[in-house]
């Protein structure tokens, strides 16, 4: 069986999502700059049918990212992708566009009940049972590859709380947000263990194990 | 003239001290976690006076550090190490001992005057006239080396608010602390350059520049 590997980028203070997040704006003010280190690379614009990209550290863990990954959990402030409310809206998803990037399984976790459907080569199912639901779900679809989790900080902390996440592969982007959604929630204490660490001028790529 | 460098160990989640810090337990629950990595480093341990220690790329940071400090400044908090409120009470300096670690001098924050004393071959300031003050202190003292801020966060904050960092030395610790005092204030975002990583198994060393 594959690992569930909460993969995500946060600021040096510790944010997931600036200032005044919403369905609207999912990352908050200056939110995309946790992102910047992503959007040039080679693996990321294949990812999205954009042609070639740079080639590097970085992309070097995208690709083994793309590779290990069997199926993906995300909240839906994530899935909306700035479309706004998008329970009623056949078109919802966002930024994911017609052919979205994941090229595997993804589950979203919402309150707002969904039809499946599949853009371009993702299926997107919607689950509203709950982050238990989501993460039986996942793992089934990505049999022995990894199921990322990839955010928001919710569905992060609800499966960290519940001692779910085997890996955390931590992006932690050299900007100061100064206020939004942090990742981790007080009171959750889980023993980590430092596994390995990237060092890139963009982006300082960090791997815990969980340990109880 | 040297640089002025916050050096200084912080949780996953952000924190440089566990909850219910106090004179008394200035790094409050499990905040030693924070610096498990240094104890048993053979330039930590030589500086106090313990013999030799484990060599390897902590080591070298420390080691690096001790050539470049010309001068420290840290919080009442970090001076008092423990010993609780020391207006009047001439012994104290808590864990830093009679032969406090430093060897350079060593400014104090604070709202409580206390006249200058030698402990060791460190010399220490108690600077009430604030931050600024301190800083400008320090930096006499240091020459051409380094002014290192060594903590806490109130102290750090405000030097970062008023662009006084050049550098920012942080060693994340592979610990959640899950409540405690933070590193960084909401509100503050200055614009920082990353500029090197260093892994190690026991905490990850990051730089990042000031860059307005």
């Amino acid at each position: 069986m594959g690992k569930v590997k909460l993969d995500i980028s946060i600021s040096l203070d510790g944010y997931v999502a600036g200032p005044n997040p919403s369905l609207e704006d999912p990352l908050g003010e200056r939110g995309e700059e946790l992102h910047e280190w992503i959007f040039g690379l080679d693996a990321w614009r294949q990812a999205h049918g954009h042609g070639e990209g740079e080639r590097g550290a970085d992309n070097d863990i995208v690709t083994e990212n793309v590779a290990s990954m069997g199926a993906v959990i995300m909240g839906r402030k994530m899935f909306s992708g700035g479309s706004g409310p998008w329970e009623d809206d056949p078109n919802a998803g966002g930024w994911w566009g017609d052919e979205p990037p994941f090229h595997v399984p993804v589950f979203v976790l919402t309150h707002h009940e969904r039809p499946a459907e599949t853009k371009g080569d993702t299926e997107i199912t919607f689950v509203t049972e709950g982050v238990e639901a989501a993460l039986a779900a996942a793992r089934e679809a990505a049999g022995e590859k990894d199921v990322h989790v990839a955010g928001g900080a919710e569905a992060a902390q609800q499966l960290l709380a519940r001692g779910d996440l085997d890996v955390l592969q931590i992006h932690i982007a050299p900007v100061l947000l100064g206020g939004g959604v942090r990742l981790f929630a007080d009171g959750v204490t889980p023993k980590l263990e430092l596994t390995r660490t990237v060092e890139s001028p963009a982006v300082t790529h960090v791997w815990y194990r969980y340990a109880g």
